[in-house]
């Protein structure tokens, strides 16, 4: 079902703070950023590899608002890993499978991701504890 | 510098637990399993996507012992995402550079990782409050 990891989502009080660093350390390039306003984030995509799989980016996340998810995550544990997001070609099978076999979506149906990307949340739920997003990126991402 | 994201690393209670819902949920497979008796952590990969820039994994870790690294961490925070690794091509030279930008290295020269890779992990300071490894797979990984 999965193709690849496509990002890791960190969240992060600031970008302008945290994207020099990962600049300086390894070399990332931020290669699209967003608003999304329905999550309240600031999203930032730094590519890490492209493949024949699609790509794998580290996702950089500022809160729009302190009562948004991401807003109240960095409240409670501070800076961390927010969200493990997997690649799927197809995500209406994917979620239509998971629904099958008895699993927690948070999203039944897809809603918008980072650059037109079609996406849904999992329960963390017997997943280790780890909010899992599946991603179907939109042609040319 | 990073040629893909390597693996992800969960902390679990239990791989027993654990591991049966990764498969059923994405249908992934257990490709190696190892006692890390220096970092007290029991190990287990599953494959998410195997590649021309290497192999990406979900990495499920069960402490074995309560004050080993993954047994603090889920003694504090319960289970979830410990920490992210990307692959590299020489970790030796990443190391140097590192070091040349002024970045903080928990291991200075790399130790051994899982399946005979050469891993270092990097300060969560700088990074988001990301632990972050490097990786260098061995031949054939």
């Amino acid at each position: 079902m999965l193709s690849r990891i496509d990002h890791v989502g960190i969240a992060v009080a600031s970008l302008a703070e945290a994207i020099p660093h990962y600049e300086k350390a390894f070399g990332l390039k931020v290669v699209h950023q967003e608003d999304n306003e329905r999550q309240g984030v600031r999203e930032a995509m730094l590519l890490v590899h492209s493949g024949e799989a699609g790509n794998s980016y580290v996702q950089l996340l500022e809160p729009l608002r302190e009562d948004s998810p991401v807003g109240k995550f960095l409240a409670k544990r501070g800076p961390g890993i927010h969200h493990i997001a997997y690649g799927v070609a197809d995500i209406d099978s994917a979620l239509a499978a998971l629904t099958e076999t008895g699993f927690d979506l948070v999203n039944k149906t897809p809603v918008h991701g980072t650059a037109g990307s079609r996406i849904a949340f999992l329960h963390p739920k017997g997943l280790g504890g780890v909010l899992t997003e599946l991603v179907e990126a939109a042609e040319g991402h």
